[in-house]
């Protein structure tokens, strides 16, 4: 069983994993690079759908069986979770410190049955898929009143801590609302209170008026570079409409972050020769539990997708100030990847 | 000039740094590794003296002069600073955003004239040097009003974001306190105000008394795997006497300080096969200039350094929670370090 533990400082929560414990030794193999396309069996392939554990769901084609072959979309538990669906949440303190059970779900949502196909080269109908089923996941997991909060991300490319080829996307539901979190919870509450307004409205508002940091626009959605970008090329792709949660996109919306979040991940790939990057779904938590704290989270948070390229590594300035220094300014990135045709 | 923006959502600032301005085909050439001890100019090499902007500080042999060889350490501006000591601060807001010139103090601490030593192999003499001329740095850099807070960091190897071999430490002063900083001021704070005592006090009596996560003692110093590690065999190096500043720092803890260090990164070296890690001076801020706010600080916080070996690749996970998942139980990694003959 995962345990939780809590900084007793700073009150940051770590995970220990004791499914994927990892001895002294184990370390000096690490770091090889990410299984490329030819060589090495893949679990993630056709075929080979008994290496993971029992789906729990699939866009499938018609006639195909649960955890055989005929897939599009499948999704898994993670092999090695980093949290466990199983079991109570039992927090308990030890002197000075507070641990909790490791409780909660790690899935992984293997986007192509193709091995040698990345995201950024799936046609619209299959990314239009992929999203759904991040939608249909993210619906499920809120039912259980001891998750608050799902995270969908991808880690792409071994500086982004992939550790497998096969284009996927891993979603945990943790049973704590993370820090970074409730830091743009807080900050969000913060502008609504004092402006009635929700910030990322009026800085999708000001940036489209500004358009010196827009890469691109379309009917339902907006890509652009923040102003206080930490990473050189980060990008925020945001929905026009002020929504608070991922999962309440609508069909024809769905359409048009396929098209937009294709279109910018081709733009990534092409202008920066293939860089590892992580993509993060921002949401709202599953607040429906917390009826009076989250109250005014409907009108003050808008979901949105933070993309960071990993071009730089961050160093101990980084680490121990939660100061950043890019390289690049925001307005010369979003030039160049506006400009770039794709 | 480098320029600080804020992150309008979670008050983060970041530094554009326009000296070392780099463009999208610039990172296609990056991540070259480290250059090693052979071949390759080193600017921190004796005799290379005037390829470094002129020093500010030396550690010299009798009758040798500034800016030649001759000398035992040697402190030199960065010469692609992230933050520059010219200007004003001059903060603005831009519409919805805020924006303050890159004011602040970027030092290199080189540590040895010879290219290819490391610290771990730094004899108890030379690492006392150096120890002593962070202390004289520091202390130097207070008395520049516009600046809050001094970080010393280094990052050792690749993976740590090391950009150069030859050995060297950065220290890295800042117009305001960075928001890590605040943070864990806030814990300690808060802690103090609760119990009337300091926490990391608190802590380094109940490690000792477990001894399970201890690594090693001294007279002033102790080296334990922390309750919450984020990083497998992250490591806190604290002393003993209860002092908020690493600056006060006495002789004789000095002395004890060297011992310890070489010690610990000896074993980090042998145990864990060469890793690159990261260390981080965590300090009061400047606080003299900021009298009321700060008026508990002397009691309830407490210097200590953090030292990161960099074993694991944060991914999407952990930058979009601030949750880390540490696949080593911290017991197991105190135990095995503690063990190890060096």
């Amino acid at each position: 069983m995962p345990e939780l533990r809590k900084d007793p400082i700073i009150g940051r929560w770590v995970i220990i994993s004791t499914d994927r414990k990892l001895r002294p030794s184990d370390y000096a193999e690490m770091s090889p690079p990410v299984k490329e396309e030819t060589g090495g069996f893949c679990p993630f392939c056709p075929g080979n759908e008994s290496k993971t554990p029992p789906e729990i769901y699939a866009v499938r084609q018609q006639g195909s069986s649960p955890n055989g072959p005929g897939w599009l979309v499948r999704v898994v538990p993670n092999k090695y979770p980093a949290l466990r669906i199983e079991g109570e949440l039992n927090k308990k303190g030890i002197g000075l410190f507070d641990r909790m059970n490791g409780i909660g779900a790690h899935e992984v949502i293997i986007e192509t049955p193709e091995h040698t196909r990345q995201m950024h080269d799936f046609d619209q109908d299959l990314l239009e898929k992929v999203i759904h089923t991040y939608q249909i996941r993210s619906l499920d997991l809120k039912k259980d009143p001891r998750l608050k909060y799902s995270m969908i991300f991808k880690n792409y490319g071994r500086e982004a801590g992939a550790s497998l080829y096969h284009s996927h996307t891993q979603l945990i539901s943790t049973p704590v609302t993370p820090k970074r979190v409730k830091e743009e919870l807080k900050g969000t509450q913060w502008y609504y209170e004092y402006k009635e307004r929700c910030i990322f409205c009026d800085i999708i508002e000001d940036e489209i008026s500004r358009g010196e940091r827009v890469v691109t626009v379309n009917r339902d959605f907006i890509t652009l570079v923040p102003y206080a970008s930490r990473f050189p090329f980060e990008l925020w792709l945001l929905p026009l409409r002020h929504s608070p949660d991922f999962d309440s996109i609508l069909d024809g919306e769905r359409q048009n972050l396929a098209l937009m979040l294709g279109s910018v991940l081709k733009k990534l790939m092409k202008g920066l020769c293939n860089p590892s990057y992580n993509f993060i779904f921002h949401t709202a938590p599953n607040r429906f539990l917390h009826p009076g704290y989250w109250q005014t989270i409907d009108k003050d948070y808008h979901w949105h997708i933070e993309i960071m390229p990993r071009l730089t590594r961050p160093g101990g300035f980084e680490w121990g100030t939660g100061f950043y220094i890019n390289p690049t300014p925001p307005e010369e990135a979003a030039q160049f990847l506006r400009e770039l045709v794709v």
